[in-house]
């Protein structure tokens, strides 16, 4: 078991923006989350990963091209786009403008927070673990919230 | 990008209970969770949201009543309450006396647990982000468990 | 409300190895967890537990045999094993020659992370719940990775 007992804590706080290009796209965002890790300069603590956003997700898994499709094919199957009669896409119910109640349900179901250990320096994922940011209602301009507690 | 270095940790843990009025019913508890963290005067660190039970869920997401009637209307459809012939509501296999299958399997794909960054003194949170309670399996008393950590 | 502060900060990392023993498989580890959190002694703060892996996942819910039958049978029922056409699991898409996109795929619906507090020296869970791992592509051997923070 490794232990650390220090007497200075560092809390960071970084925000990125990413232009999202389709309706639904996977984007591997491990090096950006890493980028802000190592700038940081926490050796050993807690790695939060928030969208700031109801209409897209965030979560870990292999990156794949294949996989991805396969998660499109899942999502369309789950949580149809159109023909379920949403009331929140309906004027009679609500006062959206988007009709993306399929984008918020699908980011319910794959959630929208990571949670990482820092441990040597480095993120603590495993050989095939990428961080992925999934837009569900894109193509828009997203702000991912990472928030680094540590030593 | 925002750093703070200090000397003193803050870890407060404080456990509210709230009552459900129906079977399944959603609640908007952000205001709870901000006054608990304003009072706890944490202004840089991590907050925890955790249900301490099995058949209800936290996540995050927009608070809005067709949405929230869309959310019902897919955990009907993807995890039916009758008819699907769950083991856990079958005397020969289970001595639980709820009938509840359905609400643990809901729970289990919502998820229950909610982290966020504090920084500046307020909860990273975007413009329609709200903190969702989901009661499964209500009427009932439900204890929401937050823990906050930082500086 | 209660409030401790102080001035060092234990940052505790600790890998376990498990091996499943079938395809699909859920395993109570809340003794393991809690055993590593003892160790560790951290009585006040924050736990982190992520697997490693790209098919299997981490949540909490209750143990019980007859509802880990009910959650195997929604698994093949949302995410279907065979005949799904998954791109992952074909060679003109993929060079992945598990053919476990479904192991993938349910992963992503359950999550691979648990973050709990830590208060009083005990695991901030409620009478029922229970840490579960979901094998979701065994057997194999398996590495769960805790993330300890506080004091």
């Amino acid at each position: 078991m490794e232990g650390v007992t220090v007497q200075t804590l560092k809390v960071v706080r970084q925000t990125f923006t990413m232009l999202s290009e389709k309706r639904t796209q996977v984007v591997d965002i491990t090096k950006q989350i890493r980028d802000i890790m190592l700038s940081a300069d926490v050796k050993e603590g807690i790695l939060l990963v928030n969208s700031l956003h109801t209409t897209c997700a965030l979560f870990v898994n292999e990156f794949q091209g294949a996989l991805v499709e396969d998660l499109k094919t899942m999502l369309d199957r789950l949580v149809p786009d159109d023909g379920a009669g949403y009331k929140h896409d309906d004027p009679r119910y609500s006062d959206c403008e988007r009709g993306n109640a399929s984008s918020h349900l699908r980011a319910a179901l794959l959630g929208r927070s990571v949670a990482l250990g820092i441990s040597g320096g480095e993120l603590s994922l495993g050989r095939f673990q990428s961080i992925l940011f999934a837009e569900l209602d894109g193509p828009r301009s997203r702000n991912i919230d990472i928030q680094i507690m540590g030593v």
